[in-house]
């Protein structure tokens, strides 16, 4: 049991006081033990947030649920958007206690547990113009961050992602995409990529050095995606068959764009076109 | 000294045979011992350079010197690359005694060292058109490392780095950089940034947010330098004062873009409009 448990959050909904733990095995603080041994098995339907830009976006701008928060103590009185945390505990320790609980040195003495929300599918996009990064089979961690911090600045309806791309959940995912995670939606699609995108009246763009057309020479479809794959291989050829095919001209030599700036390049080529 | 030392690359210049390197203390690979450690502490004019993909652009499309190679052993059979390492001599080691000389797991089982070039001063930037991005106080290596690879994929004439720019040979800024910093001549500017430029011809652009004019609005001017600034405080107010001002427009309530993939969107935008 915690030796200083709170007892819940005042009625008014204001923010309960903050617990001093002690004890790196404190019970309630179970939700940031080993965060990188948990980050390896991964965890059930949690998230955790680290420092103090991504904190700001889960409380101020992210729809998702925070669970926990836990900070090293000398940090709070420094840290006013702790206000905006609702109902959920906040934890403060010593340094020598919170990497004892992280399991690792935490120099950005910040971290906040948050609920993964269930993907959506993609009937449940919005109608209208849209655009839509799809990751397929994309496995960096900081890729797919990348790819949602960029969704999020050029305004896009939220990411897909297949069942092989790495979890936008992930610890660094959302560290590397700046929070964006937490507040973009993210979508899933399954085996029938293009099946998925035709029901909702998407067109389906592979992007890929090798395409005859390429970006800046033609006009999008207000409603679009950008399927993205991994800058090696690239995209499985059936599925740019079945797309249309657009290439962001490189020099002669350079292997690739990095995956992430590619999404950066065509989302803000279609806000141009249609608006953010 | 070392045990088997190579007698020297044949008259004919086609690469001496490996060395066998049991000992990790053995100075003939002393380029290569500590390598996060010096990292750290910095080298005198010497770069590293980690994994095959890296080693190829090295190898085969970088005109910097490669000193020496150290390879863990049973990977050399696969690395046809290696042929192309002209009079550089090639060390050879067990995965232990390679883990041993570079102070920690060496996953990716591939070392080589090369020197750095002599930065240029922007005298010596090329005539007519050209697109340049200058880096401002980017402490990040992974963000430079980023800027480098888009200039490679985008034409640039080279990248510009201020005194205060994180050091685009180190370890990680190539490696995140796929090698575009042992391709992409790097320029150096000292304090009068806009008064270099100026005499070099050069049309300052400084990427803010806050500019009025947009990219996609205006055209660019054919000889182009674009000012890119840290992430958070982005460029000093003297310097935007004297650039052309100019926002990519992203959407309300996000920080900002990553500042590499701003650069790939803005040298994009410049080889669109002049030619890669």
């Amino acid at each position: 049991m915690s030796p200083a448990g709170p007892d819940g959050p005042p009625a008014d909904g204001t923010p309960a006081s903050p617990v001093r733990v002690t004890d790196p095995d404190d019970p309630a603080i179970a939700l940031f033990r080993d965060v990188k041994e948990r980050d390896r098995i991964g965890r059930q339907g949690i998230f955790i947030a680290e420092g103090l830009s991504v904190l700001t976006v889960l409380l101020t701008r992210s729809p998702l649920e925070t669970l926990a928060i836990l900070v090293e103590e000398s940090r709070v009185d420094r840290l006013p958007v702790l206000a905006e945390r609702g109902t959920a505990p906040l934890y403060v320790a010593p340094q020598a206690v919170l990497d004892g609980i992280a399991g690792f040195h935490l120099h950005r003495g910040i971290l906040a547990a948050g609920r993964v929300p269930a993907p959506r599918p993609l009937s449940a996009l919005p109608h209208g113009p849209l655009r839509l990064p799809v990751c397929v089979n994309l496995a960096n961690h900081d890729n797919v961050g990348g790819i949602y911090r960029n969704a999020a600045a050029f305004g896009a309806a939220g990411v897909a992602v297949d069942a092989t791309t790495a979890n936008p959940f992930y610890r660094k995912a959302i560290r590397v995409g700046a929070g964006a995670p937490l507040t973009v939606p993210t979508y899933a699609v399954g085996d029938d990529i293009l099946g998925e995108l035709r029901e909702a009246g998407i067109t389906p763009y592979a992007l890929t050095p090798q395409a005859g057309a390429s970006l800046g020479a033609a006009p999008l479809a207000a409603r679009a995606a950008f399927l993205l794959g991994t800058e090696g291989p690239g995209l499985p050829d059936p599925l740019i068959g079945g797309c249309e095919p657009l290439a962001i001209r490189i020099a002669p030599g350079v292997d690739s764009l990095n995956v992430a700036t590619t999404a950066g390049i065509v989302l803000h080529a279609h806000a141009l076109q249609h608006g953010l």
